[in-house]
């Protein structure tokens, strides 16, 4: 264990990354998955942990650039591709977003439409490949090729003899597209279905690869390394949430509860996880648990997030005040500050701070002004901007002159003039 | 539609409840619940909805005042109580956390322990009450009632009459609890457990309540409005995870990629939803939907949030830089100085950050000093504060002298000597 | 093992059941039920086999004078009972029909209208109890007990203690009555139902008993010890085919085809199977296997049918010429003489066999005339009567003169003058 | 409807088909199968009815040369196949033998082992064709082919467009296969399976055909017609008794109780029924009712069965005496003379009957002799034979001489010296 205390201090994260593959390294339950031949040939002793944060950084311990092939972890972003041709409404028409409570290779078809519960159980994800637009298997594998590299940030290649291996063993897979097919669940030929699908499983990263995927994720869909913007914001969410409620199968309700991270698991070792707006993380460790989980990554996963309070539902309160306001005098406009994150309380906060104003404004006589500084605000979360432009609306049909400092255009209230901040 | 200029501006939120409820009173689908008799006497036509922020602030339209029995909402708190009593790891040994994908009356107990799937359907909730801790009936609900009137920061009491209704008709709700009663999974008499269950359902609230409710769970269990500590954070953020994959019964996925706040309904027409660190809502109106949700509130809830842009899984990128610093000079120390929320990419940028401090000090002879000003934050998250513990630790043991400009104790390094800020 | 030349000779049944028991006596698998507590103080030592065949004479090995309660067993007799009072289609309409291939204590009941899969499940019991016509549980069991003792041929009392036993620990039972209940499928107050279905599953029977309550079925109905007819030919010919189709549970399809006996057994030990016809037999041996069937029952049930060719689509052709032809000739009538059983094959041959009879008439003046003679036929089917009536009128219209001799009036053709066999 | 006195009275079964025929081809109900293309072209008007009999006579009315595809019905005789070619053991551990209560093609395997439920579903069927014997799909169709020519009594052909219709069209079964390959329960590849079982469903056959296929299966797998021995008589009730409780899918026990006859259905609109040793009855009409059941050769099996008392636990009790008695006199010895069916009845009456013989014996000095007089029973019951062994066995070991009469060898008492009926 890492004692080297200018590490400890400047590297945290990373002495933490470390910290948790010497405590689970010595691990051995579980074993490597072996019903695909190919992947039987990994090695157990391999455990990685790569971490990148929102702004492109990133942080890593141990086998980060061993390769692997993503399996499930290919289903949510070509799920999110699917979304990103379809949208979320006819894509719920073809595949659910409900929780089965059973296995990644369950059945779990509406009994009257074949309709897939979800797409992270392989018969949804099977229908979601199938989705993605583009004429015929090659076309449709290169689109998702590309958009899968474009979340890891680099160009991602098949694994020849895991797709083969996967090819030659996937009679389940198959039965559940044939299953599909003969309900119209699936609308492609079965074929075609299978190959895609085999393709995205074997395409081979590593474990920085999916931590930069996870990454891209947490950060609304654009990759914070390169910068690129690769599914829409929107959908972002959506798979994000899909994630949270299905994500790991038969234990996704308790593995919300007690991590609290969006993730996605495959059988080849991986494990992909993220913090919204934080961070991806990417961990690989081939043996499984008994539910095809890894048992290293998931282990290091929990500690993780108990460590560093990571749960998508622990939101502390933040009880600063980030308003002030400086009330009209003479013919000084009434100026209301702002600072920090603005969101639905401090939006509201400030709203309320102005019945003074609008008390005096009631007994002065006109013209009135109002200042809104949000200079020195970090963010303003969209409710809180949708209540500012209601109070901008207001007060232009009341005759009062508004005017914003937001030199970085948070609040998006651009047709408002600029002025600079008092 | 309200029209006027000034309630636009200043007063968004009771606006646009105001909105939602023109919008859809006129929706007069759905049925009133009839299968408990004393339900079926509800007024259709009534329509509330209420807001409660987490600093307490209350928003409200319509009939918030008309009085309607908790149901189904009684179980996220029951939940909650018998969390606190006995914590997670012995609650998921009796009751699980994965969502079944059925209806709120299926049975779904696991096949060879009887164990029920999650605490949101009727079976876990009977398990879950007979779980608060209490010597009989009478003490178990004496305390249930307690801690729901601790939530809504009002004494509630029971509606009699729909008590004695539900136990007239709750042949099914016995039915799951002889089942369980005899896989062992229910520990208590039947008639005791069913007694405290349906006296739960029958506890009178209104839709102010529930929004009271749903406030403190987003305020990590404090109450909002009175202040008072209902249950521990720890335990607050757990039932709002459960809530997120199980409180929609078999709609619960669909529901969080839709609308994304948990949420709770009940089929006396009441929904309690929240987001977490903002408010609680309450909504009542009595006519169903097929799966025994309130229609209005349902279609008032998904509005409300993609109005807001209120869903979970919606965290806007923070951009800003928060940090800034001011290298050592002479005699001077170094000052790194955070304002706004400080979370993991802060704290890392902050450590990063002090990259030329450290080699600034390398060339030059101690003694050296770090002064940590976070005065202006709003607030400091967890993770973040333990990458400032691990600073400070290495700081100490390399001799460099660490003061913390921290008026409000953010970060609670309590350990460390304070300072002005500079 | 038995080698008295004599009684093989002369009591091949006697000895056939006497080594039946010498040979699984020492077969100590299996544990005595004890999930009722009353149960498990049985005897794992007992062993006892009683056959009565449909003539009423009685053959026993072993332990066949021993109490134990009927439980399951009583499941065929009371459905009996409660068709005799409403008609199949009635109770159709409440009880199904089809195997559900689960356990005894499944659940099983049709997800829309609650109605239990069929008779010999609990759930279906149950609600077969409480279609016995009789106002209250006190008058309706005590017309289960009657009718009970009328196929017994004995009157039958309770087990009072293993009565309360069940009472105090039935409480799954109480969930499936609670479940019918909730969805109309059961009509009585639960408590009743339950009240009576734990009565009738606590009379207290011997191996001798089941014996001649399993000859009754056999019998059509009629009690061959007593002469009682006890319920309807038509209602017996239901009762043994659901036996055949759902009695011995999960194991009912492997059962009929390897054994081929209808037959139901009791979790108190006992087995009561049947040969159509021919006989019933009872066994009694308190070690049950994990479906909950005896041990040693099963294994001389099962032997009992392979040696004695006893499968119930065994069925041997006969190829024995029945019908000899006496041409008319002269004043003398023509003669249709059949002996043995006259089954579908043997009334088409006869029919046949007049063709030249025919011919000659057509050829010949009349008056013409025919006797049938049924004088040394053992049986005439139902389908043999309806072709010999078809024959019958069709003479009276061609003004040909019938006479029948039939003196033990098999044919039923009742109208017919009689006249000795020539 | 005929109303020829001379047809009701020497052709009644040909007149009750003719019957049934002009009663229910106005019935309209009914849709003709349309997910396999080539079965939408049949004719809904069709409408014939043909029944052999164990002696080999047949009877007919309407359509009974139509060609019709066999598909399910095909199921029985395969497995029959099967059966003869590996033994009960050997298949039960391939295909079970229960009734799953679902539909035909259900899914129904085991969750642990894939093993299907029984093999008249779908997934049974296709097990029961791989395990056929022979080198690849042409040799083991050429033997199913070979073995239903054998049932139908001549040669029977592919309907080569039915076949490629199915092969284009028949993903759920290729999804079943698909399914039992993964699971090890389908041990060979799934083209070959799915192109011999989709052969086997596209047999051009008769409602003659069928009918002739059933009167087979009723007269122990012996062809009544042709006299060919088609599969073993064990093999022949082991089939009778899987259809009798999976034969009509999820009707099956209703049906079983309703019209108690073995049977199975076709999608193309073909019935098959049969009368253990009595006849089989071969229907065919293209509409069909929800459950893929044809609708008008329901109806009429119903009303067979019903107006000639069919019903296979329809037995109604012998009780003329078959058995008489001389006893020994001076130098004649003891005749014990029985007629009829003998079964098990006849025989204990027979051997009980020899009390008074035995009391003699005892008191008179031998030698003894006893005749056994079998000469003008029609068919001695294997039971019976049992009996009569131990009597000759206990005979010949206490000196007595035992001589029989039974020129037909009834009782296979080979070994015994033959005389003269006295």
């Amino acid at each position: 264990m890492s004692t080297d205390p200018r590490r400890q201090m400047f590297e945290p994260i990373e002495v933490a990354l470390e910290e948790l593959r010497e405590r689970y390294l010595p691990d051995d339950r579980g074993e490597v998955a072996d019903d695909i031949p190919e992947l039987a040939k990994a090695d157990p002793g391999h455990f990685g942990l790569s971490l990148v944060s929102v702004d492109g950084h990133r942080y890593r311990a141990g086998d980060t650039d061993v390769a692997f092939t993503m399996q499930s972890i290919s289903k949510p972003f070509v799920y999110a591709l699917a979304l990103a041709d379809h949208g979320l409404e006819a894509m719920l028409d073809r595949v659910g977003a409900e929780p089965s409570g059973e296995a990644y290779n369950a059945i779990s078809l509406d009994p009257d439409t074949g309709r897939p519960d979800n797409p992270m159980i392989n018969a949804g994800a099977i229908v979601s490949a199938s989705l993605v637009a583009g004429a015929g298997a090659e076309e449709r594998f290169e689109r998702i090729r590309t958009t899968l590299s474009g979340f890891a940030g680099r160009d991602l290649a098949l694994d020849d003899r895991v797709y083969r291996s996967e090819m030659a063993t996937g009679d389940r897979n198959r039965a559940l597209a044939y299953l599909m097919r003969s309900t119209g669940a699936l609308g492609c030929p079965v074929d075609e279905a299978i190959e895609v699908y085999f393709r995205q499983c074997a395409l081979s990263v590593t474990a920085d690869d999916i931590a930069t995927m996870g990454a891209t994720l947490a950060n609304n869909g654009e990759n914070p390394v390169t910068g690129q913007r690769v599914i829409p914001e929107e959908v972002d969410e959506q798979v994000m949430a899909v994630m949270a409620t299905c994500g790991m199968y038969d234990s996704s309700g308790e593995w919300l509860v007690r991590v609290g991270l969006p993730a996605k698991s495959g059988v080849a070792g991986g494990l992909m996880a993220l913090s919204p707006a934080q961070f991806g993380i990417g961990l690989y460790s081939p043996p499984l648990d008994a539910k095809g989980n890894s048992v290293r990554a998931v282990e290091a996963c929990r500690d993780l997030s108990a460590d560093f309070s990571l749960h998508l539902l622990h939101r502390p309160a933040r009880d600063t005040p980030v308003v002030s306001l400086r009330m009209p005098d003479n013919d000084e406009p009434a100026v209301l500050c702002l600072r920090g994150d603005v969101d639905f309380v401090g939006a509201e906060q400030a709203l309320r701070s102005l019945d003074p104003v609008e008390a005096h404004w009631a007994e002065h006589p006109g013209p009135h002004e109002l200042v809104l500084d949000l200079a020195r605000v970090s963010s303003v979360e969209p409710v809180a901007a949708a209540m500012f432009e209601a109070l901008a609306a207001g007060l232009a049909e009341s005759g009062v002159r508004l005017s914003v400092a937001d030199p970085r255009r948070r609040a998006l209230l651009a047709e408002l003039p600029e002025r600079e901040a008092p």
